[in-house]
């Protein structure tokens, strides 16, 4: 038996056999041909069955995972596509009568060196690395070596591998695959929230040796507290199946309060609503037993289509969602795209600094057509239940009038036109400083403000949080990020307007008891959090809560005493 | 005589003719040749040619204007001496009996393609447009057809042009270049921020056709309003030679200016300093009065390197600046290395969003012994004048306490070696939004704070200035920026510790009368604002000045609202 420290990554915890995902052997001989026509046709269908496989993974992506995930097979295809490079590959296999294998490698091997010679910037070797990629596919077909591939795993295991490539989890069939080892990274790699993404428990930034892991040992995961236990012991084992069930026992606990309002120990009444992108999402949040929906993520609609949705296709959505919520509160914000979230069919054009650039409600006022026929469908949807619309990443008061005319503009044309129309309430996200700063201007304006901490800490710490070197400084529990929270929360209950929060904070159990003591009138989350935070609040005493939050603005100076101040809360209350 | 207008871009009027930079002709037939090596030795004589031109280009460049911009002819250099790209020209020399024009196109042109058809990335685009940029230089050289070369201006000349490339300015012989016209972009565009740098008026965004304006027109460019007059009559001739006149006379009435105090009509003494990062911009500082230097970018002496300086020459620099100066205080800021300023020898990796990344005080705490060999420089220098150092993009006290122990721990080796160490006062740039919002905590630990608005702004706006498609957002006078700084300006003074600004807003003939009005101890601006900031402040009452800033901050919603105050204010005092 041996033990290993790790990042504890997704939640849960997992025994089964490891399955190795590992390099195949793809090495050849260059070899003299004397029939260039058939060593030709060998090529071609090595290719064609190449672009066959990746047409499948790209399908079953796109429908499992969105169509942002499924573009790189695309590249990958159109790479194979490329009359270009074949004629090359042909040429050579014809002038220089060599085999499909030397000359694909070859003239493979050329272009790489040309985009890495050039530059030394990321985007081109991602491009290099889509090359080599499709080069080891389409040679495993002319060798006859089979890649390592998961969707061939017919058990339960635990996938061990240095890190995972979107064309690996592509390939996983879920019921089997029911643990994650990776040596890279941390919680923000791409293992680490694909594993989220699908509920699998993982450990990344693996500690041992992955060599140390042979196919087929038991291994159990525990992506609670990041341990690795390779070859357990019985005693070990059994723990384990034993603390296996006690987390199912407290998982389905929480079910217990699925139907009843979130209530605080000393009877106040906060909402706890969900963050949705899809209606798969929205069944999620349903049956988490959400108070209504906080944030409808609706760039979904624009990212996983090949063109822009049309206001019929988005009317039917809007209406299903509100419809469903029966009567429950929705928000739509509105299209969110630019920054990491691009659009290939608009050809924006590359940003140095994406995330302080041309998007959310930016570009929706610089192009006001599709910002148009977003709200008609918006307008047009508030007549089948209580639907409430917000405008993203505003920054000036400015920016506010302006959208806020179009709408008004839009919804005068559809009452003209004898559509019927529901009450809207219309409001901002909080996310770029300068409106958490002027919240109280604000505050006269609009009908409730949403904090997105996502962004909004981002921008004042000055860390992009995807960016793994600096990734230390995105501090949700920074006295600084608490204060401007707290400022706008402040601001909104002098003038009535209702506050609510749709970043991941508010779903995050150490974050909530502050922003129960801030006064947040709803929390909205990922549905999966929904059942733990109300079972959370209905332990705290708000006005406990109040004094821990002015602590934590008045006299913290840092997150680690911003945490110690919720500690010490947490274990009174 | 025809009038036209543009956007202002760089102080100062000039009357001169016309210099239309424009495209030479460069077409060739295709041509069968009987010698290859006749033709492969033109070639070379061609590249042979361009390659010493490009050198010559790149050394001016170099002592000019920096490493930074010399850049740019160091990768045309390099790629005409890519041996495979000359490898593939002379191959379809030899091959096919093209003459070495069509050769050198078609393969240029085949790399253009392979980059443009993989991507839509813009840096790749920039190395396209080098491959035409080279290819270009050397047809010329082929065909005998000269190049429209700047270098060879020898009277006084308006340049004409659509935008200005850094191979252009880099050839310009300032005292023939006396404005410059150009149709392409705003304020922040390359032609803009070149000709600012080099002192010539400038007007950008021309509104009318630069095909109107013929060799040899006479042209007057008014860099103050944006009027560009072309072919003027003589009484509007008439008319500029007297607005010459008067922008030279009150220019030169400035200078009364230099040997003075800064003193408002009311008797306040806020102190005038300079930013500056070379030796040379600190004879200006001196010329221009300047009372102290209140931001010594060291990052230039990265910069205009091959490799790290070593702890000598920075020790050289630091200490002749300090002397120079005389006992007035100059603060020296820690390397603000990363963002828009990579160092290649560095080798950092790309970044998603380089602003939100790794640079400044992140990397300094991430790789000390650079950090620590600066450290030691400046505390050697600061036994020859007054010297304070300041931390750049300190983000969290935790940041600033780890920047500070490793200064405490050179100080104390260099103690102990008899090393010769005067007064040190240690600071933090205020330009992330979290510092400025924990002010009051800071102030317990630092000496002093100095704001820096450009980068300040910003993250509070999530904008970057650089993007001219959100450019707009770039607010000053916003607000919420206003609050901001009032914030951090007032927790200082709550703690007795001194204020300072090093930002552009710092010098902005609009921004200070509210900064005067909120109390800022020092503005510390590029040397050519000194006087007029300094003659501005002597019209101001600083009891007047405080009724504006508070209005600022509580009344308005807007910059325009902000601007209307300001212009109020000043029509009053």
């Amino acid at each position: 038996m041996t033990k290993f420290k790790g990042i504890a990554a997704s939640d849960g915890i997992a025994i089964a056999s490891a399955f190795r995902l590992t390099e195949p052997d793809l090495s050849f001989d260059k070899k003299t041909i004397k029939n260039p026509d058939t060593e030709i046709d060998r090529l071609n269908q090595a290719i064609e069955i190449s672009k066959q496989e990746l047409r499948t993974i790209q399908q079953r992506t796109f429908k499992d995972l969105g169509r942002h995930e499924a573009e790189v097979f695309k590249a990958h295809i159109a790479i194979l596509s490329d009359p270009e490079l074949l004629k090359r590959i042909e040429s050579m296999i014809k002038t220089q009568h060599v085999n499909a294998e030397y000359a694909l490698k070859d003239v493979s091997d050329s272009y790489v060196k040309i985009f890495n010679s050039m530059t030394d910037n990321d985007y081109i070797k991602q491009r290099s690395t889509d090359i080599n990629d499709v080069t080891k596919r389409v040679l495993s077909h002319l060798l006859g070596v089979p890649l390592t591939d998961p969707a061939l795993i017919d058990h339960k295991v635990i996938i061990i591998a240095h890190d995972l490539t979107p064309s690996d989890t592509a390939q996983f069939v879920p019921n089997y695959v029911k643990g994650i080892v990776s040596d890279m990274g941390g919680r923000t790699s791409h293992s680490a929230i694909m594993s989220r993404t699908m509920e699998i428990p993982a450990v990344v930034g693996f500690q041992g040796s992955l060599a140390d892991i042979k196919d087929g040992d038991q291994v159990i995961v525990d992506g609670l507290t990041g341990n690795v236990i390779v070859k357990p012991s019985n005693d070990e084992k059994n723990e384990y199946v034993e603390k296996i069930k006690k987390y199912r026992q407290a998982n389905s606990q929480l079910t217990s309060f699925r139907n009843v309002a979130t209530t605080s120990s000393d009877g106040k009444h906060p909402i706890i609503a969900a963050n949705i992108g899809t209606l798969d999402d929205l069944q999620a949040a349903i049956d988490n037993g959400a108070e209504g929906i906080g944030l409808f993520r609706t760039e979904f609609l624009y990212m996983d289509s090949d063109e822009l949705p049309s206001e019929q296709s988005q009317f039917d959505i809007y209406k299903t969602v509100v419809q469903r919520m029966a009567g429950k509160p929705v928000i739509f914000r509105t299209a969110d795209i630019g920054g990491d979230k691009e659009l290939p069919y608009l050809h924006t054009p590359h940003e140095a600094n994406p995330f302080l650039g041309y998007r959310a409600i930016r570009m929706s006022l610089d192009q006001p057509d599709i910002f148009r026929t977003q709200l008609r469908a918006l307008i047009r949807a508030s007549a089948y239940g209580n639907l409430s619309i917000m405008f993203p990443m505003i920054a000036t008061i400015t920016e506010f009038e302006h959208a806020k005319r179009i709408f008004e503009d839009e919804r005068a044309k559809l009452i003209a036109q004898d559509v019927a129309v529901g009450d809207i309430r219309i409001g901002i996200m909080v996310e770029v400083p300068a409106a958490a700063l002027l919240a109280d201007q604000f505050a006269n304006v609009v009908d409730f403000m949403s904090i997105g901490t996502n962004d909004l800490i981002q921008y004042v710490m000055a860390a992009d949080r995807g960016n793994r070197r600096i990734s230390y400084l995105y501090q949700p529990y920074n006295p600084s990020v608490l204060r401007l929270i707290k400022s706008v929360i402040d601001a909104c209950h002098d003038n009535g307007t209702p506050a609510y929060m749709c970043g991941e904070m508010a779903g995050d159990q150490k974050a909530i008891p502050i922003l129960v003591g801030m006064g947040l009138n709803e929390f909205s989350m990922s549905a999966t959090s929904i059942l733990k935070s109300r079972a959370l609040i209905k332990e705290l005493d708000s006005r406990e809560m109040v004094t821990l939050a002015n602590k934590t603005v008045s006299l913290a100076s840092t997150s680690q005493q911003v945490l110690k101040y919720v500690h010490q809360a947490l274990g009174k209350s």
